[in-house]
């Protein structure tokens, strides 16, 4: 039998160890008591924390919506052409992702059971939006290839960003550092894979 | 009390019936119970058709994978240049994957608990290395970038290509067709969202 840890946690500190465990058992998959076990305290010194998994799984999803939305407010998605404001949107969202990992995996993953997840769900779909509305103002500049159908190319687009939580690794030996990736989706997304012909 | 159905299925159709459940509910959460329900008929008769849910596994991953590397014996994946047989591949790719989508989601989200989920997993390693094969052979004409890391390409290619599995539905009203989507891909990976410059 383990004897429970000393709670020393802070609310910040527990988000973490939920995040891991949410990601790993899924949020419908995970009680009180997973989190109970993997935080090494009982489930009473968690209620002293937060009000249940539900106040976590908020806490977690926000900071991953925090991260993105707060990309928006930054002067280079403000000012220059839409093209080169979508361009940096696209690098600061991968940026984020690597930076916020499990939580930005929390997000991607969330199914829609509860209202927090539904809410979670909501505003990815807005984010989407934003930067679908940027590439739709780029395609009007002119910056953006005619035939390429713009809905299409935003849910593309988020394939490939998206696709980094299943397969990125900070620390894999040879792994990508953020720059590396962020300039890598940005360089095939806009100018594609082909030398310049 | 429902009625159980007469059994007139055969191995194929039980597929059908199978690859749903698993996508479902994940094939770790299927159980024979969960396979018989939806299927009206008894355990029983499931084991008349098969040995095990592990079997169904197998046969519907194998229609994912022979689908799958069955377009590289194709002439167009075979002749011309790297760049071409890299495109025609990836153009392929997505048709597959749209006319096997339940098969191609099953294989692409076993986790590798079960003998037959790993050997899938092991036969989907060697696609994704035929293409970044190619893609290699493409960067040695001069035909990419040369500032791509061909590594990176290529889990952002099958990023963007498996992201169909997400949301791609082809019954969806205002949705696209399967050479819509496949050339949408072609077009984003290859040569960019930007128009020439």
């Amino acid at each position: 039998m383990t004897t429970a840890r000393r709670d020393t946690y802070t609310p910040e500190t527990l988000l973490t160890v939920a995040v891991g465990v949410f990601n790993e058992r899924g949020y419908d998959g995970t009680s009180m008591e997973h989190l109970s076990k993997a935080a090494g305290i009982s489930k009473s010194s968690i209620y002293h924390h937060v009000a249940g998994k539900e106040e976590l799984l908020r806490r977690a999803v926000s900071r991953a919506i925090d991260g993105l939305f707060g990309i928006l407010d930054e002067p280079g998605a403000g000012r220059g052409r839409a093209v080169e404001r979508v361009e940096y949107v696209t690098r600061r969202t991968v940026e984020v992702l690597v930076a916020e990992l499990p939580y930005v995996t929390l997000l991607l993953r969330v199914r829609g059971n509860t209202r927090t997840e539904r809410w979670a769900m909501e505003r990815r779909r807005e984010f989407d939006q934003r930067v679908a509305d940027l590439l739709k103002a780029a395609a009007n500049d002119g910056d953006l290839r005619a035939d390429m159908d713009i809905r299409l190319a935003t849910r593309l687009l988020f394939g490939m960003i998206n696709s980094l939580v299943e397969w990125y690794r900070p620390q894999a030996a040879g792994g990508y550092d953020s720059d590396q990736v962020a300039e890598a989706v940005v360089r095939m997304a806009f100018d594609g894979l082909r030398t310049e012909s």
